[in-house]
């Protein structure tokens, strides 16, 4: 990713992988500033030394925890898309916001004709209005490369334009599924990139899988067997865990809390690895990641942006 | 549920709730027994003072830390179903298991018919086998009442069989879809019934709905608003949370990460509660409960037994 679209060009999202081990890594390649979704994670980048830019994303309506940090000298940003939360970033100690503008995923932003206004209202105040922000999340899983790169297009000519009302020098916005077709933006805030799942593993981006949850089979029967991963351990939200590796008809029947159900048998004691579904919710439910070598573990990295 | 199964009939299971504050309320109501799904959940129940007679209704390959529990005079019984775990339980320094045994769900247990096999085994080994379990985990979801029952009785006389051929004092069994129909079981391990979710609330059983996610809109559109608690905060393997409350038409669109969007629109600043569909994966997600009298807190209890 740092040779696609290299330093500043990148603005990393953090939710994907809410581990400070991996954005240090981040930001020697490169990437120092960062995209957040919750308080939490801008505190916790804060307290790892990596706050030098971090970009709140999303819209809060008591900004004091943020604006504590602003006072303890690091930068965050704030998205605002309306009256509220303008004066909640305002109260909150905020100094500097970006406006979010709907691009098209009934989300968060406001309407792109408005964005100007908002603009002006955050300015009054006394807030220093970076430029904007609108995510195409509604476009970066599309599989099929041409309809992804069309709504894409439609999605940042709407931000292009609310820029030109706004002003500023940000244009945030993209992700792992349209960093490179997103050319509209100058910064992509992709975070999956990092780490893959099986929903993105889909559009054939030339990154690897590269956190699987390792479990234990415990219990085998004739037609299928039984490993100590369950749904407690996945993000569920996009379906099943996939396994890697095994024999080609290997695959996973359904999760409990605490296991898989895979077919066909394994032996009791044999290791599978598991492709999570979705990365983002998969990485929540853990308190660590191991990193291995080979069969090595070489490190350990504390999962240490979670909660809120 | 202590009113239905008063004192040992129940064996509350704390996979659902996670949090010995709620654990200690159903001690005090009577049922001082527990199931647990994993290491931890033990751990955290010994902790909390509440040791005295824990199921960990799971196989394990290494009971190293069960079996330390054990030696600081906790009592924990576990579940085993093949040689592998017998001979982990035995290694690990446990004393006391439980047969597992398959009642028609493809997941751990032994084949009924090995159930006798199986505690021979177990009580070569030096292990006090207090009986047999066996989880009709493909019954208790089903809506139709005929057919629930019916299931349930095919499922336990397989499990009152092998229990014939283990002996001992249990025959561990049910869940909050089955309490009242499994009366072949002599312990029933339910535990979502003390918080509920949009899956069991579909059974009409007599109990409310305690948890709800509260969230805060931070975002409003003309056909939507958007809410702060997304598919981080919610176990999704059973679909999106539904909103409690509002006008009968009010409806969950989608999640994202941190997100709900919710039609018709709410006001910036609207508080909006939600009822997970699956309360397990959802209280893994959360550090704390808030409890809650009309809009007072009144308590906070710590979701303690999350992780492995």
């Amino acid at each position: 990713m740092a040779d696609a679209i290299p330093g500043a060009r990148l603005r990393p999202h953090v939710k994907a992988h809410k581990c400070t081990g991996i954005a240090r890594r981040q930001a020697a390649a490169g990437h120092a500033q960062f995209t957040c979704a919750t308080i939490r994670e801008c505190e916790g980048m804060v307290a790892a030394g990596l706050g030098g830019d971090l970009l709140l994303a999303n819209e809060v309506l008591d900004a004091r925890r943020v604006g504590a940090l602003v006072a303890a000298a690091a930068r965050v940003t704030l998205a605002v898309d309306s009256t509220e939360t303008i004066e909640a970033a305002t109260a909150g100690g905020v100094r500097e916001v970006l406006i979010d503008v709907n691009v098209g995923l009934p989300r968060c932003g406001c309407a792109p004709e408005d964005a100007g206004k908002m603009a002006d209202l955050a300015r009054s105040r006394g807030l220093e209005v970076r430029g904007v922000m609108g995510y195409e999340g509604h476009v970066v899983g599309i599989q099929d490369d041409a309809e992804r790169s069309a709504k894409c297009k439609t999605a940042m000519e709407l931000l292009v334009a609310a820029h030109g009302d706004v002003g500023g020098e940000l244009r945030s916005a993209g992700g792992t599924g349209t960093y490179l077709i997103n050319t509209w933006a100058n910064e992509i805030q992709a975070g999956s990139y990092a780490l893959m799942d099986i929903a993105y593993g889909k559009l054939g981006l030339p990154f690897d899988q590269a956190v699987f949850v390792l479990a234990t089979v415990v219990s085998a029967a004739p037609g299928w067997a039984v490993a100590d991963a369950g749904l407690k351990a996945f993000g569920m939200d996009k379906g099943n865990p996939a396994l890697h590796g095994g024999p080609p008809e290997a695959r996973v029947l359904f999760c409990s809390d605490e296991h898989v159900t895979i077919t066909p048998t394994r032996q009791v004691g044999d290791r599978v690895w598991l492709v999570p579904a979705h990365i983002d919710p998969t990485m929540a439910y853990h308190e660590r990641a191991y990193v291995v070598s080979g069969d090595e573990v070489v490190d350990m990295w504390p999962i240490d942006l979670r909660g809120w």
